[in-house]
């Protein structure tokens, strides 16, 4: 239960800010639309190194550049809104009327305080294009798509061509990653459904990024209170430290009450396309019981949240009547909130779910403000017995074919993904959704690849996220160590993020992203020369990694010691490779020539004598 | 470096002891030898769940036993000297005579205290049998044999045909886990060199294990203190801190002084295989000046270390003179410190390895002892860049080459692997072990499979932890958060340990291995039910699990209350599902059709639909 406090007692968010250790955020200008100012992080390298800065995707917003003023109770900057507005076919208008019931009917000092602004919303106004695939099929290249392209080169096309970059190596199973992101490239990506552009046209704050099997692989943070613990401020907080240390996306999945104003605070805080599951509101409204659930209910909180900015949905609208019975032998029957309250309405009722029949009608509401789809995996697999089940493909099948449903309407569309699998049967996963969803990019949580380490399933969902990104799927959703028992603190959601931007690379570097291993590489370089600073401020936690580094040597003076902790200074052997290097530099080709004949000779001798020992040895067990 | 103490204060190591929570250790009589008492863990559940313990390997020797004294000044019972001197060939002697600089030369306040007892050596006599090796190849099954036998079967016996265990699915790559372990398949396994049970006959404190592709994979944690950090109490509880969390064997890494006391503690009490890299003692005894170690000292410690116990040697045998210069272009160079070591002594007498010309050598003083070869992988790769390369694949052959001399000599063998490897890389580094190497066990480091996490690097290794224990490999070497940076405590120690059995048991899981879903099923059945103490206990670490639950909920109530802190009381997706498995419990045959029907009805609907949509909707992009 939120703290009960006056309006006026309400206190401000507060969040992290400031530049992560040794680095700056910049500015880069794409040459298609000079008039963006695209963000990256650069890691600066000591000059040692000789070395230029490394960049990389930086998701954290004007939080991590001092020169930018934060205002939590004013939101970022709506920069977005004049691309918007400019193209036209969009119109301001009064929304919709908020009611107490937005907010759980809390009042007095149990209701959050209101964000401090309040903006018209938009919305589509006829048949032109209005979202980001619409666009792309009609050959529009928009600011959004080249924005997103100059993120994902990360400014290869300075490095590039270069000693450093090389066409990496790697088994892509089919991704067709670019040596350079075009806009056009984008628009294509995006017009074919590989690819979307989450971008609710009332989401002025977003800085607008790619989820899709031929970009970067991305990441989602899961945050929201629940009726038991967590308050408004706190979920403001984690989801600015969860972009810090690297969430592509960030999912509000509040319940209980307050819902609508913290949403709120978040949307306008966010830099990051924010994704929601309306169902969890629309149950609220109806007091918790799934059988009270109706359409004009449901489709009411669709238009609350587009307005407000939600850039994607997850709609467990593949959750069909028929389905339901299958899951009824499970190990862990429908663990999904999403899938178990639609079975409850649709058992209820005896009916077909009202999101199947009612598709049609969801996909006009979500085109009028291009919120894309997450069709959600309601009957996903709880427990290793139960993956890849009948439930859970009959399941996915409904998905693809509502993906072009709504592809029809000129929505965007992803689809989720399981959940708990083994690690044999993750591909199979990957392999069905690219056929039955048309190649629509894949948004996976975890899977799970064991259930026997509740404590620690950001480790068990972290191999499986690994191996699934690497498979084809185009985003992974963060499992925090709270997984399956509790809600997840500022720490866990830092263990979570980080977790799964190391799978999310992983998977990047196995694909043969053209430009992932710059940054290993860097760091390997790093860490062989001893520069102790540039391997922490290289890592996807500089803190962690020199904490770590100065519990057992602390001293300033050992940051650049040519030693370190785990073997002493006279055990050291990148000290020892050096020497190595430096005396196999000064051979000539006879003295190398040389070396391999004595090596050949030691060889035959080798063999010789194991053969004559092999003569008596075979006697040991004779003389038994 | 140790802190300075008087022989006399130096104080006696505490050990954690006791259960794990819902946990005893129980024993069992295998039928072939029923006076060996065979440990496992029972884990008893709630009586509600109406289902019989559930028994998990147990490597935690008798420090979980409430009913075994402990007192780590006298070590563990030697029970096993007795099965090695009955059957023979062995002899006590007086030994190596014990020199000052075995321990670095440490004197006074600043000398490691004796372990309190010594024990005669044990050594072998002559050519009759002695090793493991020897044993199963002539036919004989050993004590070790059926002890390690009736340890991977946890108890299958009795629990098969049962409707909880079917033969799981999976893909084992060639690996054929049979659905029952026998002693004459383990004695069959080590003969054909695809196994490894390493006993030292002087570790008579040993309970005995296998390490082979068709058995459970294994984990091994390493411990060991340096001349910079750590202390011998230090070393001894987290040797035991390992075994209780899962560590099959502890590998001593030590350096500095005080090295020959300090693996005295560690053997003397330990019921699992230790395992050290002679090399780096010879070196303490050379000052760390590498190219004056000599083939006599390295002999003098193998001998040394073979007399206390040790169970098997990592010998870096493979890093020969021409493999050298191959490193010189690497990203990391050599990072292995054996491999560093050998390759210094190399190119500084510029000649071939004596570890590699005396292999013959070592073969006999290892067979005396049954000390196993961990044939080292001196030139792994220390980053991604450097992965599947030249020098790293040319060592491995070597390897392969090695293994069969060391067959020969009767010597049981495994092989170390790396490293640093990219996901897409890893598969090849198995498929090429298991040729090269005539399927002796592979034993990785592994693999991390990026080099950005530094802080994180038992997730970035876990990940390709378990896809290479997937794909064969019989043990992984764990590692901890503190790799790279520092020393591990208490606490990486145990996230390491855990980490790697969640990599262990995904891999069990997707080979296949008959029995490793029973306590996946086991654990989510409790978390359908709302068991929560079940859950707690059934996890790798019910510590933690509680711990975590306990943040959000603390009271004793919601330990059996039908929800959790994600969801709150009315949004829980596992009640529902249990209101939904009423329901379709119920449902007759004519009622299950009669929903196909009207769902069949429902998709020609929705199919009509978007038809119709489509038509109207090509006409969005004719407007523009």
């Amino acid at each position: 239960m939120n703290k009960p406090r006056n309006q006026a007692e309400f206190p401000t968010p507060e969040v992290t800010t400031g530049p992560l250790p040794g680095s700056s955020r910049i500015y880069t200008s794409p040459k298609a639309a000079p008039h963006l100012k695209v963000p990256h992080r650069e890691v600066e390298l000591h000059p040692t190194a000789m070395e230029p800065a490394v960049r990389v995707y930086d998701c954290s917003g004007p939080y991590t550049d001092p020169a930018q003023s934060i205002d939590v109770e004013k939101g970022l900057p709506q920069t977005r809104t004049e691309w918007v507005t400019a193209r036209g076919g969009v119109e301001a208008y009064e929304g919709r009327a908020k009611t107490p019931l937005d907010n759980g009917n809390a009042t007095g000092k149990y209701l959050a305080r209101e964000f401090p602004v309040r903006h018209k919303p938009l919305r589509a106004t006829g048949k032109v294009p209005v979202t980001q695939l619409e666009f792309a099929r009609a050959g529009i290249i928009t600011d959004e798509m080249i924005y997103a392209a100059e993120r994902e080169n990360l400014g290869r096309a300075q490095a590039l061509p270069g000693a450093d970059i090389r066409h990496a190596d790697g088994e892509s199973f089919g991704a067709e990653v670019p040596e350079f992101v075009t806009p056009e490239f984008v628009r294509d990506e995006i017009a074919r459904g590989r690819a979307v552009l989450p971008a609710n046209i009332n989401h002025g704050e977003l800085e607008p990024m790619l989820i899709g099997r031929n970009f970067l692989v991305k990441i989602n943070a899961n945050i929201g209170n629940s009726a038991v613990a967590s308050s408004v401020e706190e979920e403001v907080d984690k989801m600015v430290w969860a972009i810090r240390w690297g969430a592509d996306t960030v999912m509000d999945l509040s319940t209980g009450k307050n819902i609508h104003n913290t949403r709120e605070w978040i949307l306008r805080n966010s830099p990051v396309p924010i994704g929601t599951v309306p169902i969890y509101q629309a149950l609220e409204k109806v007091g918790g019981v799934a059988e009270d659930l109706t359409w004009e209910i449901f489709a009411d909180t669709l238009i609350e949240q587009a307005e407000q900015g939600v850039d994607y949905f997850t709609i467990h609208a593949g959750v069909r009547l028929p389905y339901v019975p299958m899951t009824a032998k499970r190990v862990t029957g429908i663990v999904s909130r999403g899938g178990s309250i639609m079975a409850k309405w649709c058992l209820a009722h005896h009916k077909e779910s009202f999101l199947y029949e009612r598709f049609n009608e969801i996909c006009e509401i979500m085109r009028a403000y291009d919120v894309t789809f997450s069709l959600g995996d309601g009957l996903r697999p709880g427990s290793v017995a139960d993956a890849n089940d009948e439930a859970q493909f009959a399941e996915l099948e409904t998905l693809g074919e509502l993906t072009k449903v709504a592809w029809d309407h000129g929505c965007q569309v992803m689809i989720e993904g399981p959940g708990h699998v083994p690690m044999h049967k993750i591909k199979a996963n990957m392999d069905k959704q690219l056929k039955e969803c048309g190649e629509a990019p894949f948004y996976t949580l975890g899977p799970l690849t064991t259930d026997i380490a509740p404590g620690y399933d950001h480790i068990t969902s972290g191999i499986g996220a690994a191996m699934i990104g690497w498979f084809g799927t185009a985003m992974l959703c963060y499992v925090t160590p709270k997984e399956h028992l509790g809600l997840p603190d500022r720490d866990d959601v830092k263990t979570g993020v980080i977790t799964y931007k190391i799978a999310a690379h992983a998977a990047d570097l196995a694909k043969g992203h053209p430009a992932a291993k710059i940054r290993d590489d860097a760091l390997s370089r790093a860490r062989f020369e001893f520069r102790w600073e540039d391997q922490f401020n290289l890592s996807l936690d500089p803190d962690t990694a020199r904490d770590f580094h100065d519990q057992t040597l602390p001293k300033e003076a050992h940051k650049v010691a040519h030693f370190c902790s785990m073997c002493g200074p006279k055990f050291c052997s990148m000290k020892i490779t050096q020497e190595v290097r430096d005396f196999a530099d000064g051979l000539s080709d006879n003295e190398r020539a040389d070396l391999q004949k004595q090596a050949d000779e030691a060889s035959e001798g080798m063999a010789k004598k194991a053969e004559e020992f092999k003569a008596k040895g075979s006697q040991i067990y004779l003389d038994n």
